[in-house]
């Protein structure tokens, strides 16, 4: 009997740990799930013959021990930082190991540690990043195949509320990491366009969006994702003109957005030390000069360049931005505050629908022709626990255990989904899980006429 | 006979290690100066009798044990990043210890290991740290001691060009840290003015500037420092509404500073691969949308919201910034190449003076009236050697040091130069080296009436 360990059993979790259970029996699998609270790992093994819900700490390196000298496999849904540790672990206790966070340089680091040893080491495998890997890996493949040679890749993805539960002046509830929400886009964002490098700085990120369309679902405006440039060489298309990964919100986000970047209020870099003393309106007022005799609304729409009854303006005032309500965290950095005030705001409620948006873009040429092709997925939350951040994270993860556990993946070492063995099988069952993409293509003329 | 240890002979050196030979044989001293280059030592001691010049590399245990271990007090001009290793070291080798550098976390946390080891430990003891430092405390125990009480406290300095060598469009030349020069401000500034914060985040920052005239030298603009508001603590003035510590720069500077960074051409968080295959335009191209038709430019010009022919744009111009040579530096950072292009067009020419102004405004009531009181200081250059960096920061240090030595400090741990012990004599000594701030006051109307 193999052990397939499950380290963290959250929000997203849920439908990784229900898939493994569903085949354990066929694979004579047993399904440890570890998690800091033994409750929340109970409830989502269930009960379940072939599972076992257990406490466990991941900072406590004998329990890491005990655990991994037993399994064949770890799957890692902790933390991103915590992952380097993991990893390490695996290397010596002999583990296979599945992630859907992004691959840091530590682990990719330990390449060939875990092709001498016979292992999988697989990173973002996962929604985003993940499921936008394989689809794109498949079409381009695909595409290449056929003799067509790539001009333009452009990928969107949001985790967003659907649109029946978009019922507040955002268009946005906090479905899933809300920090890391509050704090996207701080860096300058890179991307290609017709040969032309683009770099969009913080302040500028959310003012520069695109328009997407997605057919049956609605339209949505994208900012630019951190790094794009590099996903040539991993999706091996060196010289590929343009490249945009991008983030999809509903209308208007975008602009509320830039507001509050423009007005400081995301950043995580310093701490006020007394802001359980202040009122939101206190806090807020640090970030505009007020003229004598002007109001703070009024100064915050000049500064912004607004008009003081702006949809913008609508928005922040709903926020609570301007309430004399006295702020109750201490010792808060601005994203902070600005977390603790919108996530009442932009809550996800037990009775909301989540939907993961997906939309990729292909240009090509063949045959003397340009062709346009997209593809998009609409995944929404089935019900409270199985929404479509834990069916979108977690199934793509609990596939590839499967394949690797069933011998069906022949490479090792470090990867990311981007190999035929991996990408095909999973986008196939994916599909028959109702994780489907649809497709459309035409002609267009072509750019360079 | 006592052994001064100075590690760093660079140009700021100068004036310390010159006025440490000066007096080495009254008080029976060895100076030994170590850097990396042991030539640059060589040329400092200039075969000084009581002086001796080594090859030094701080990184070296073994080195820095030999040296301790017969040193009484170590000076470290090394980048401030190393003052944490060698402030270990003399602990354990039981050295005092002068810098010119911000006190670190790591450094105030060996404050009880200090004193019970009898040891001086002065940090932040140049010119900015430092005389600012001496000149604040002195005024504030003097307006104190006066029964006055501080209403406002702003401090101002600028390393400049002095205005006989400030020829050109940008009014500044590289006469001290050009990286820190590019990246500066790069953080939330923050500052108290008649008891509210201000939070002025870095894209704003050089567009929010006051000016600052220094009678006999001229008009300054000033943008504000990182964080103002924690020198309330440090200055024992806890309640004080209004305290400002910024950046003096010559007129013009900050309007083209806040073009660079709205452009985002000061990022040093993200490197450009091929950069050296690009031209100068083409890099700056990458920071704006160009419309079909455009010129770089134009749609640069529109991007700032200024016009083509702006003082602005014809030093953006006067840069290079448009120019279609080729960039030479691979795989840099915008900060880098922006650097790597001022470096040469803001050169810091031999034949050049380069000065140091800093001002002090204090605001107090005493006996129901309002007054307003100034200090300043403007130091020029003497030669290319003794350059105002190198006197304004290696004399309050040599100061020390002579004090420390013949033991008129009676204070032990980790400090700052903000008791009287230290700040008089040095003040006092500065004076007489024709480093002399030059004060007045008036009354004014109370703010409250």
């Amino acid at each position: 009997m193999k052990k397939i360990f499950v380290i963290g059993a959250g929000r997203s979790a849920t439908d990784l740990i229900e898939y493994l259970l569903q085949h354990a029996a066929d694979n004579d699998w047993e399904i440890i799930v570890g998690d800091f609270s033994e409750s929340l790992a109970k409830e989502k093994v269930a009960d379940h013959p072939r599972g076992r819900a257990i406490f466990f700490d991941a900072n406590d390196a004998s329990a890491r021990k005990e655990r991994f000298q037993q399994a064949s496999l770890v799957v890692s849904f902790l933390p991103s930082q915590m992952h380097t540790m993991v990893a390490r672990d695996c290397l010596t206790y002999g583990c296979h190991l599945v992630t859907a966070s992004y691959l840091s340089p530590e682990i990719a680091a330990m390449d060939a540690d875990a092709k001498e040893k016979g292992l999988v080491f697989l990173s973002e495998m996962g929604a985003d990043p993940g499921i936008d890997h394989m689809s794109a890996m498949n079409h381009i493949d695909q595409i290449r195949a056929a003799g067509g040679e790539l001009t333009a890749f452009k990928s969107f993805c949001g985790a967003l509320v659907a649109p029946e539960s978009n019922d507040n002046p955002f268009g946005y509830k906090f479905t899933w990491s809300p920090m890391n929400v509050i704090t996207a886009g701080q860096h300058t964002a890179r991307y290609l366009e017709n040969g032309q490098y683009r770099f969009i700085p913080y302040h500028k990120l959310f003012h520069e969006t695109e328009t997407v369309e997605i057919p049956g679902c609605g339209t949505f405006e994208a900012y630019a994702n951190r790094d794009s440039i590099r996903y040539r060489e991993k999706y091996g298309i060196a010289n590929l003109p343009t490249i945009l990964r991008a983030t999809l919100r509903y209308p208007g986000f975008c602009e509320t957005w830039a507001a509050l970047v423009e007005l400081g209020l995301t950043d995580p870099n310093y701490s006020i030390n007394d802001s359980d003393q202040l009122t939101w309106r206190e806090w807020v007022s640090s970030y505009v000069s007020i003229a004598p005799g002007a109001t703070l609304e009024k100064s915050i729409a000049d500064s912004l360049n607004i008009s003081i009854d702006s949809p913008v303006m609508e928005r922040l005032a709903w926020a609570g931005l301007f309430s004399d309500e006295i702020i109750e965290r201490k010792n808060a950095t601005p994203a902070q505050l600005l977390l603790d005030l919108l996530s009442r705001k932009l809550a996800f409620r037990t009775e909301d629908t989540d939907m993961l948006v997906m939309m990729d873009y292909f240009e090509y040429m063949m045959e003397g022709k340009t062709y346009a092709r997209e593809a998009y997925l609409v995944v929404k939350g089935k019900d409270p626990r199985h929404t479509a951040i834990s069916l979108t994270v977690g199934l793509p993860a609990a596939i590839a255990v499967r394949l690797i556990l069933q011998g069906k993946i022949q490479a090792r070492g470090v990867m990311l989904p981007l190999l035929p063995e991996i990408y095909r099988p999973v986008l196939q069952e994916l599909q028959s899980l109702g994780i489907s993409f649809t497709e459309r293509e035409k002609e267009i003329s072509s750019l360079v006429s």
